[in-house]
């Protein structure tokens, strides 16, 4: 049996019950702000404290823990993800990456170790943005990116962030001072990958090089509608069947530039089963690890669709809805995250994350690296998100392996 | 001047007349058993009296006229289409197929011509099925071809047919009197083409060879939702990139097969900009013609999109909603017409109907012919469905010609 085995067994365990804090009784629903928030905070901090870690909470609502050391001029570690979830999300994405840290230095103070270093561990209160619209709250609070103008956000049900923060005992107008800057050294985020990519490498853990940036826009293709069957195929300006061939392009481009891109919304406006669509609006999302790479593809992408869009007399308009820029994690330490694997016997392997994480707000105020360990499927934000306890095992293997190496 | 100039002003004036009958006053608007049907039904009476017609109206609510003629084993000719219009549609869909032929019959009343046949017009009283979802009621009814559980038809406002009859002043269960099938020996449809071909021939008028058969399927196509960022390219099963390379493959095997297949509805579930498609519908709608080429067409989309499906990791399931046989005309009235067309001087030009028509009911019955006259841009169903005086003037004409050559 391996040192970490009960431990694995305990972070498992924990997920479990961590999930019990759901707004709704059918599935996983755990937002900002709300009871539920405030049930896993306290019952994190609880954990923390076993740990032997002093706790607080900030004025975002984050969860804190911090294992001082005893060198006035050591530096600061923090290790941490978010507690939220999503709604009919899963068990892992983002919890794991606040209760792994906790097993370690729970395994640390049952060894009587301790680190040369001062360790805090983070558990946001908000990551997925699921309540007020906007995302990070937790981790841009801390960053000092806090927004003032989401003062004026307001849930489903009309509740003010403003009045949310006090209904749970914080105060919005003292935000400014969960803002760290100068006294954290590094920060690290495990989280599960969301993606296939490790399943299908067979590697319980990967180093994530960087988050990409992502481009959104919105296409608009105007033809002319027309009756299915009076319409020889060689007159028809289909804005359909345009933006068919739109999304064969995109998907192939995407390949060729090696990177990701996908139509993921689409409305055949006032389609009907005998009607040539006349309007057709589409999305496409743009990502790379490489910015400069990711503007190039989209260059590419927009000549070619409007190519098609000639050729086929059709109206195509498009505006960008959204632009994120590439967050790259430090090189040193994706090397130490990378000498943590090997140490455990895994090849070491880096891939970058196409999704958000709070360490792209963090990136803000400190090097940043990031730990993804392997979902089935690649499955996340729904309840089949699952994980083994035997990658868990590896993980706080490797983290361990990685604080014994930090600083180096 | 032309002869049948002033008989062309007094169609197009009529067709602006007959559009003041309308249930909504911002557009053309007129179903079946209200009382701008009724109007209508009066007003084209009152037209057919001054041609000289003796009229009266059938239990389904289509207005009838007829000129006897002396001779009583002489054949009945029908000339007619429909004077119901979708919502928001046009002034001539239909109606011209019935005002057309009553201007001829009031030239030859004012130049005191008779003809050697019985000749009756009709103006159905539905066509385009939009007050009860099933079409043609009015030729159907003619036909003998009136369902029995249309009794069960109710329209969006729970006025069900029965009743809608009632209040028009018919008998449902008079229905079965409209029934013609003896006394008919050739029944000639005149219709807006609702499409661009003779526009661009420049031809003012076209044979119609046959009423193309329909076939249409619901098409699911599931694959696996994922985030946009996080799975690779080559890792995807995407069904709304799937449902794009099948579209284009109907698009292209249409083409090769020479008829028309169209995707015109197509709905991407629970899509989001930055979630790989997990499941999307579409139609398709395929017309030709010749049934067996259009069957042998189907199977070979069928091959094309299930292998697309296979490649993609995808699950397709096709279930048909929709299957009506082709139509065609008798080829004797088509000689009949295409000579009439050339007596215009104008060069003779066959071309099949993609749309339904009464002469779809009509074919059960009796022989049929349809004339088609040019639309502009092939527009219909709208209000900027649009013909020409000249046009006008030149069908007169050719329907006159064919008046003096039937029966051959």
């Amino acid at each position: 049996m391996n040192l970490f085995s009960p431990y694995a067994s305990l972070t498992y365990h924990r997920c479990e019950q961590l999930a019990q804090y759901s707004q709704n009784p059918q599935y996983m629903d755990r937002r900002y702000l709300t009871l539920e928030h405030r049930q896993a905070n306290n019952q994190v901090a609880l954990w923390m404290k076993q740990a032997g870690m002093l706790t607080w909470q900030d004025e975002a609502g984050n969860q804190w823990g911090a294992l001082k050391c005893d060198n006035p001029n050591a530096p600061t570690l923090v290790i941490g993800s978010h507690l939220d979830t999503v709604p009919n999300g899963g068990k892992y994405d983002g919890i794991l990456g606040v209760l792994l840290p906790i097993s370690v230095l729970q395994y640390l103070h049952d060894t009587q170790q301790s680190l040369p270093y001062n360790l805090q561990i983070v558990g946001f209160g908000d990551e997925e943005g699921t309540r007020f619209g906007a995302t990070l709250l937790g981790s841009r609070a801390v960053a000092g990116t806090w927004q003032e103008n989401w003062a004026n956000l307001v849930d489903a049900d009309g509740i003010g962030l403003p009045q949310a923060m006090r209904d749970f005992g914080l105060d919005i107008n003292l935000i400014r001072n969960c803002k760290r800057e100068h006294n954290i050294n590094a920060f690290i985020e495990i989280h599960i990958e969301q993606g296939p990519v490790l399943e299908a490498k067979k590697l319980a853990v990967g180093v994530v090089s960087a988050i990409a940036g992502a481009r959104r826009f919105k296409c608009t293709l105007t033809g002319f509608a027309g009756h299915a069957g009076t319409v020889p195929m060689n007159m028809r300006q289909d804005a359909l069947a345009g933006a068919a061939e739109m999304i064969l392009a995109i998907e192939a481009l995407a390949s060729t530039h090696q990177l990701v891109a996908t139509v993921g919304k689409l409305s055949c406006l006032s389609g009907a089963t005998n009607v040539i669509s006349g309007k057709t609006e589409f999305s496409i999302d743009i990502r790379s690890e490489n910015d400069q790479q990711r503007d190039v593809a989209f260059t590419q992408i927009e000549q070619k669709i409007h190519d098609i869009a000639t050729t086929r007399k059709l109206k195509l308009e498009i505006s960008q809805t959204h632009s994120a820029s590439t967050v790259k994690c430090d090189s040193g330490l994706q090397t130490q995250l990378s000498q943590a694997i090997a140490k455990q016997g895994i090849l070491p392997f880096t891939l970058s994350s196409g999704a958000g994480h709070d360490t792209m707000a963090m990136a803000n105020i400190c090097p940043v690296g990031m730990l993804f360990m392997r979902c089935d499927k690649g499955i996340s934000h729904h309840p089949a998100e699952a994980i083994t306890e035997h990658d868990v095992e590896h993980t706080l293997a490797v983290l361990h392996h990685f604080l014994q190496s930090f600083p180096l």
